[in-house]
């Protein structure tokens, strides 16, 4: 994780490491305010972590400003109230498996900065560019623009069967209640991925870092 | 949850629920061994979980033994060394969405009733036959069987390209290590699901649940 830091464009206040640790990374160490040489004796009790590793950075949050991206040509992730950090963490990793750059989050939406989601995103959250807004408006102003938005619903069309389009808004919705009302009526595009049990008591949702997974995947392969 | 264990085939031992749980499932009832009708604040007290419902039962864990499949014409899930509880849970409920009946878990993944899985599952944990048992024997005999074999590899071939069947083991490794070598010599199909990202650090990889849903969602897509 904290080698994903060094070579991101994040600022890194501060790097405490071992000297093979700082050793192994000088190259990308240039950028660092201040650096420390120490033990694992000396990380094990700074960490919050249960099995600390040889090194362990703080980094500067960034501003939270809207990212550059051309929704005319490619493919981005909006977020309706996710609040499972868990969950936001896994998403980030899956945007940056499948070649999606930026998020939208909706206000209420998990900070992407919570130790469980930097934790989750397996260093992902140091490439992906994440931008807090008001959900409702930047999806209005997609429709008007004429830019494809897409959701999951329960009452959605066949996802497998579905054209989708390389570029565009794929909107997740919030864990117990999807897609807010507010927010669906933006949607063009009324996905649903079709489930294939044939128990009567089958379940009703897949969890949304899943279906963000099949979605991403679905409209990548094409 | 409750509703869940219920309804299916598993032995309740004890139900405690306020009377208006009972009122409310009382058909279902019948085979339940011991009935307590309690208040919130009882059931609260006796609760592992922070935000308790109206009930709480105590469910007879089956006897894992081989169950029933027909591997000519059904597919299912075998996991080598899932450790963490909430990837196992996630994996149940994605094999439920997906109407994939069985999963053949390697000795040392971990008990799939452990409560962490039982509550990631979200109920599927009582409609999914589960069976622990030596996966390298289990993948050999299907292996002699002429039964195809799959498994995802990072030297895999690209999965959204490849011809799938309808039947068949598909094989899920170990969060940090894949698939085992000793499981991986029995796979006859080796897949890979290609990343779109055009990142240089990109991730190496996808977290394995997510992986098992992106799978299962192309082997019946088609």
């Amino acid at each position: 994780m904290v080698e994903e830091a060094l070579r991101s464009e994040f600022q890194i206040e501060l790097l405490a490491g071992t000297s093979s640790f700082i050793s192994q990374n000088l190259a990308q160490t240039g950028s660092v305010q201040e650096l420390i040489e120490t033990d694992n004796e000396s990380l094990n009790k700074a960490s919050l972590l249960q099995n600390p590793q040889d090194a362990l950075a703080l980094v500067r949050q960034p501003i939270n400003s809207k990212p550059e991206f051309n929704l005319n040509s490619e493919l981005i992730l909006a977020l309706d109230f996710i609040q499972d950090p868990g969950n936001l963490g896994t998403i980030i990793r899956i945007a940056d498996w499948f070649g999606i750059s930026t998020i939208v989050c909706s206000e209420n939406t998990v900070d992407c900065f919570n130790p469980k989601v930097v934790q989750a995103s397996m260093g992902a959250i140091f490439r992906i560019k994440t931008w807090y807004t008001s959900l409702n408006n930047f999806l209005e102003e997609n429709v008007k623009n004429q830019i494809p938005v897409y959701g999951t619903f329960l009452d959605g069309r066949n996802i497998y069967a579905e054209v989708l389009t390389c570029n565009g808004v794929i909107v997740m919705g919030n864990e117990g209640n999807g897609i807010s009302k507010e927010a669906g009526q933006f949607v063009s595009t009324r996905l649903f991925i079709p489930s294939f049990s044939i128990n009567e008591n089958k379940s009703e949702s897949l969890n949304v870092a899943i279906a963000t997974a099949i979605c991403c995947s679905e409209f990548r392969r094409r």
